[in-house]
């Protein structure tokens, strides 16, 4: 199983923007998504929650909702957004929510796998993959389903589940299902397709898809993720896995995210079809910012190259557009590990091998915070 | 596996306290904890909680603590609350924070098996156990544990997990592990283990304690169950699980769940010695009453009784009392089908069989709405 642990890294390195001094190790690890805390912090009382002592106390939330526990104003600020950012086909969709899309995660997993199958479905995904879904997938050793490694190379016969991510993690590239064989079934991880990272070229219409607030919004600790699911019995048995694993999602944050996902929506209507001024603008306009001062850093680099991405007409934004990924896929030229080369620069990144691939390459979250982001940069400017 | 569905049951029963005319079925089949409702109402702005757009917004509560997800305030208040109440001992432990005790038991389930082990370790619970132990323990089909039945009758050598329920869920009884043999584990689950429930009489020192907001305070929809640990090692694993599952836990709970347990906290300082007034002795005084009526009915039936709990002394009230357990476990006299009979009279409950004994028993939920137990109260006098 790839290892990695949040909470050593947490300790061994700094804490994320949390006065680096010279000497600190910056942490550019995880993919906590900051950079959009001064955004909300203008907004001020607009997506201001107040739940009051006896608010939301009981088990369920919708006895009319086969999602027994999702909040019917988070159901319906979800079809929202996805209706005002044309992301995703929410129409005769059912609405799963979960404690993060890590949760959510498993309970496709869960749904898509049979406990009568005479072995375990074999998972796969397109190297470089995302590093957590080997784990989440091997941790408790189940015989429902197992980690079968990169995609591109997967030849056997019978059942599989391929999950696609895109745009992906860790190299933000578009992505689309690679086996496409017979018995096959797909989980689509739409974590970072919003028009602050990707271009929309379309709305999404597969069987399973699933979104995050951490990486739309901003809001990670909130943990609240959401499953857009075709079929009724695929979400019936992802609603079990939900109800087995933690008896229903938290409903304060579900309050929440319906609030924060509301106040966005309403920006789109007071707008009109100008779209200047909302919080997708405004999030692209920063994450173009970081890749442009990045790209000039790399630019002067003989030691490290990163991906191109082709402009793509933005059926949001209504022109062509560049992906300006969560995280930096960089490459050191020389074919030295990337991850190493950073750390004795004091900056701890993830390693290519954690995502199946080369150890030439390494993760970089460019979404913390601003200081961060700049230590980053002068950091690794001092590389080249 | 034990089935259950709570969303099934949810649409074919009536909604809990929602407009119950004679002819619908009053569903008390979940431990929906209602009853506390009124309470935290009168409460007012006490325990409000705020929370701003920008807020909580990273994956991190706490760079310092093994349990990175974990609110310090939280973690306070969680102290705190057992210090008041003495219902266990907190110095020197671990307090590992989960999205409800369901997770906490999965982590706990991770934590204490091996993934090295030849065969998965068999895990116990003395029959009448509750419901969902087997069903959480086997949904996944881990090859690290596996569900071994009533604890009563485990004569296997080699590693084994006991999980004790004290006071129990389905009965209200007091609890002590049964099988204690070499290489056995325990986990402690004390849901229930609170003054408005059942006498304090000791401050309980175990290797995992489980505890959980829902049965504290009521406030099941935040989600928020926490553990008590003494081996650090065992915390590790159990929070490894669960950012394996979810990535931490909802934050905005978090912060809630602080408010609310200081509010309960902050009583006892302003009250001193006398413990009057506060949130136990309400929830003591209102469990007790509904008792008193459930054993008045009950005593002028022919076709249904109840156990006996002894009276106990309580360090916390400091006076012999007896349990006043979350449910009712009716037992039929005539040894009919308890759930049918019931039925009949449209009360939806969960019978014997779940628990793993005899059909002539049935769970009945006493902590719901006033209306709903009311309703019960009327249409259990109608049998007999």
């Amino acid at each position: 199983m790839v290892g990695f642990d949040m909470a050593s890294n947490a300790t061994k390195a700094s804490l994320p923007s949390a006065k680096n001094s010279a000497n600190s190790i910056l942490n550019l690890v995880q993919g906590d998504p900051t950079v959009f805390e001064p955004y909300w912090r203008d907004q001020g009382d607009k997506c201001t929650l107040v739940i009051s002592g006896d608010d939301l106390m009981s088990y369920y939330s919708d006895y009319g909702n086969i999602c027994w526990f999702l909040q019917p104003q988070l159901a319906e600020a979800i079809r929202n957004i996805h209706r005002d950012v044309g992301n995703a086909v929410v129409n005769g969709r059912h609405i799963v929510i979960g404690t993060g899309s890590t949760q959510l995660f498993q309970a496709a997993l869960y749904a898509l796998s049979s406990p009568a199958g005479p072995e375990p479905v074999t998972v796969v995904s397109s190297a470089p993959y995302y590093s957590r879904y080997p784990e989440e997938i091997e941790f408790l050793s189940s015989r429902l389903y197992k980690w079968g490694g990169d995609a591109n190379t997967f030849d056997k016969d019978g059942p599989y589940i391929e999950v696609v991510n895109s745009p992906n993690n860790p190299d933000g590239g578009s992505r689309h299902a690679v086996v496409n064989r017979r018995g096959g079934r797909l989980i689509h991880d739409f974590a970072y397709y919003w028009p602050h990272y990707a271009p929309i070229t379309a709305a999404a219409d597969h069987d399973i898809m699933l979104f995050t607030l951490s990486k739309c919004t901003g809001h990670a600790g909130s943990r609240i993720g959401w499953a857009i699911v075709k079929d009724i019995e695929v979400a019936k048995k992802m609603i079990k896995f939900v109800e087995f694993n933690s008896l229903g999602v938290c409903k304060d944050s579900q309050l929440r995210t319906a609030k924060i996902l509301e106040t966005i929506s309403n920006e789109f209507s007071n707008l009109g079809s100008t779209k200047t001024g909302n919080f997708f603008e405004y999030g692209q306009r920063l994450m173009a910012e970081r890749w442009r001062k990045l790209r000039e850093v790399i630019k002067r680099s003989k030691v490290f190259s990163l991906p191109k991405y082709p402009k793509e007409y933005c059926n949001f934004f209504g022109e062509f557009m560049e992906s300006h990924p969560a995280f930096a896929w960089l490459q050191s030229n020389g074919s030295m590990d990337a991850e190493i080369l950073l750390r004795t620069h004091k900056m701890m990144v993830k390693g290519g091998k954690c995502f199946g691939v080369d150890p030439k390459y390494a993760r970089v979250s460019v979404v913390g915070r601003e200081e961060d982001f700049n230590l980053f940069l002068e950091r690794l400017s001092a590389i080249i």
